[in-house]
């Protein structure tokens, strides 16, 4: 069976820290919803578990509402990033 | 020689689309950013010529610029996306 190994532990220890605050795993969170939208299969297949081997990540649902990005639904067609990057921009 | 190959373009005709806009192209280079800053090189070896074969992406620096977020110049520890993050809650 396949299994992804980290390739370097040590270089991710940045990762694992990040991923124990909470806006680190929002962001990593935002990622995989990002390559779910658009089905990037094969980055996914690798990015999730260098990832949730870390930490496991909250659901695009739980996501958006906890940065109070409009969620539409089941479409699912739209990143949840654009969202928070037209917000930034606008307010800005 | 190694050649990534799109698994299917139909699907990425999406993210096509998506690349094709100033936005789209922002979304994907924060998360090519997030993934250097990371060293996610086995994520970024697929994501990189995932988007790249769709649409070149611009630098973090230039990035930064675009979206008036705070560059810590060569260290680069922390992702734009974090920033990106942060600003949209402060002033939500």
């Amino acid at each position: 069976q396949d299994k992804v190994e980290n390739k370097s532990p040590l270089v991710n220890e940045n990762l694992r820290k990040f991923l124990n605050t909470k806006d680190g795993r929002q962001v990593a969170g935002l990622i995989m919803d990002f390559l779910q939208v658009f089905h990037l299969d094969f980055s996914l297949a690798v990015f999730q578990p260098e990832v949730n081997a870390l930490k496991p990540l909250d659901s695009r649902e739980h996501l958006s509402k906890e940065l109070g990005l409009p969620d539409e639904g089941k479409k699912k067609t739209t990143p949840l990033l654009l969202e928070l990057l037209r917000r930034g921009r606008q307010k800005s």
